[in-house]
């Protein structure tokens, strides 16, 4: 069994091919893998059974086991999302820019792939496709390394993907499989042969990530999102907008875990919040105690914590800069939301909160890739380059710079006698 | 005297401030930084003259006291320079995309400051001030880190835009100067608060930064760059090529320092192409050298160096596919180029080399902001994430996705009685 830099190693190699791939033949790989996934389903079906087996016996609690079924409808909506994927546009050719720089000297600022891909992920299974079809969409090779519970599973779908691509002329090495702790360790060390790691899983799991490698990660660590009401906010609104960001689904990274209220409007907005949640825990600042004295007294670690259950912090504040500045200090830059009546305080708010999604009136659960109409999502990130927020196909793309000269030398456009440049824009 | 991480908690906290900040201001700030560094010139040369004093009596070579000089017609050339980034686009606040989502949710996605830059250089202290200026137009609030031999000269340098800054109403703390090693180790740990890390220097020093911290950076440490003569390359033209290339101006990051040429017109270029550069020392391969016996032997590491001197290493390939695999293996993936009649053959090279910058039938020294049209040049970057080559202001920007709604949550989007989403384009 090769090394993991071995495998890096080939990844890179075959990412130059993949590179110059058209998109029919990357769209005919995906097929087949739709295909290969819906003919080898009892094989995947079997191995699921026996990872299912062995995380039942070895204690794993029923929802986590849960997660980590694969077969049947499963296998079938995979193969479906496959061929969706291969419905996509392709995010590579894409022509940026397009410059004269002089006669017969034309740039060009093409989309091509990022090159390798790291992948990493706990559990579902469901991720290894997703993420193993983006990546070929894009011209991307991919290292993957699923949770060791799914570790059957895993390994057939990965075989699945190697014999469906090598079959339709993907090169080979696009894909690997790594099976270890020690092997993901490896991966964040190989700088010079992978391009990006995305990295799928808990907070301290994206964080460990984060903080160790100097290869640039896409992810979210922590979704710490809130729900800021105004002075001038329509409170039925604001109450049906705070219901939703954090109830509607609070498992997720965009769900609100903290409430910050107006001073203005906190006496007749706090009743109403709490009579419309109340299954849910609230964490409040002495100010809102006073108002609700069904809240527990809030500690400073509840203003950046990220519940994932029906618990909301709910602080009062004396400003909009205020609310600001908590929201900037507390949050994780992931979403943020303001109600308010006046357009210019929202536009206000948005420029100054230095987070990924700001919102106007709405849900912090809109934002994600599906809603935004993105069309696929590579994964959500709170970096501040390359890509923010739900990240589609673009987020596995960047750009080369193409020059198409006729024989030019730079030594003609410098000195006294020096050409200039047209710099004219083409098409 | 405050921590650096004191520093880049103010810097962050005016940048929130800064992403706020109408364009006019920007300009007027820059055009009273100009203006401070014409009439406190007479400063700026008694603090430089100090550091040259300093360096010759230290004995620094030279050319590298020279490279410190920072007076009369620089200064003046410095404030030219301000005024020119004042005169740029603002490169945030643009709409990348609008779509509708629903009836009044309208999803816009804008650019917007990165944060915090640190920046990180050697001597040539005009490289403060044009990166202080670039920060400021983008909306950035920047950390200094300049080189010890020109201490004073920047110590002068930031307090004249501290001071013309700040009365012209930009958030105080935007900009932050740093002496010593151990501040720069210690804002390679600033995550939290540091957003980009731009350094400018040696490989070595380059190659430090980025190994030493998971904030990204925008940089190349080599550069690395080929010219391939192909079997079907005018051999006159690949000759001016291949000369202008590597003689043009030798120090700089985009001369090549490695030709390859087809076996097949081995014979014939490479005697005309040593003819054509007497002065250049020449490392070739057992190939090169039994047809041109003044080259040198060249060892395996004259594939990988960066010779920034007048010196070419030179190989003989048997095919255009030994040439990509070549460039692939030993570049910086800097800029490469190919000289060919083929058209095809260039758009296949340029498909499957993995360079930041790829060029046919002309110089590798193209490569550049000022050439390309870019406006102004942050730096050139060997990062395959964000931006790519030459970088201009776009590189200082990511972008925020900003929901303005009316009431929507998300529950009503869900579910057997969903309402759909309408995804349709704004404007």
């Amino acid at each position: 069994m090769s090394s993991v830099a071995d495998k890096a190693s080939q990844a890179k190699n075959a990412s130059f091919l993949l590179a110059a791939l058209p998109r029919d033949v990357k769209d005919r790989a995906l097929a087949a893998v739709a295909q290969a996934l819906r003919s080898r389903r009892s094989e995947i079906e079997a191995a699921n059974a026996a990872d299912m087996r062995r995380a039942e016996e070895a204690g794993v609690a029923a929802p986590l086991v849960k997660r980590l079924t694969f077969s049947g409808s499963k296998v079938e909506q995979s193969a479906v999302g496959v061929q969706s994927v291969a419905a996509l546009e392709d995010p590579t050719g894409r022509t940026l820019a397009a410059r004269e720089l002089d006669a017969g000297l034309e740039l060009y600022q093409v989309t091509v792939p990022l090159g390798v891909v790291g992948m990493v992920f706990e559990s579902r299974p469901d991720a290894l496709v997703q993420i193993s079809s983006l990546c070929l969409k894009s011209g991307n090779a991919v290292l993957l390394k699923g949770g060791a519970e799914a570790a059957e599973t895993n390994r057939v779908l990965f075989e699945i993907i190697v014999d469906a691509t090598g079959d339709a002329g993907i090169p080979d090495g696009w894909i690997a499989l790594l099976e270890s702790r020690e092997d993901v360790r490896a991966m964040l060390a190989l700088s010079g042969s992978i391009d990006l790691i995305i990295p799928r899983g808990s907070n301290e799991f994206v964080r460990f990530i984060m903080d160790n490698t100097s290869i640039p990660v896409l992810g979210h660590a922590d979704g710490v999102c809130h729900v800021y009401v105004d002075r001038s906010a329509d409170l039925q609104q604001a109450v049906a907008i705070a219901a939703d960001s954090k109830t509607q689904y609070v498992a997720v990274c965009n769900a609100a875990e903290t409430l910050l209220v107006h001073a203005d409007v906190a006496q007749a907005f706090l009743p109403q919040l709490s009579a419309a949640m109340p299954q849910v825990i609230l964490r409040g600042c002495e100010r809102t105690r006073a108002i609700v004295p069904r809240a527990q007294s809030a500690a400073e670690s509840d203003w950046s914590a990220e519940y994932l259950d029906l618990v909301l912090a709910v602080r009062v504040v004396d400003s909009f800069d205020a609310a600001v500045a908590h929201i900037n200090r507390y949050g994780s830059h992931h979403t943020d939301a303001i109600v308010t009546a006046q357009r210019q305080d929202a536009q206000r708010f948005m420029a100054v909160v230095d987070s990924a999604n700001v919102m106007w009136n709405c849900s912090t659960r809109f934002s994600d890739g599906f809603r935004y109409g993105l069309g696929a999502e590579v994964g959500i990130s709170t970096a501040k380059i390359h890509s923010r927020g739900p990240v589609g196909l673009e987020g596995l793309v960047i750009y080369q710079w193409r020059l198409f000269g006729s024989g030019q030398v730079v030594a003609d456009y410098t000195g006294p006698h020096a050409r200039g440049f047209s710099h004219r824009p083409l098409r």
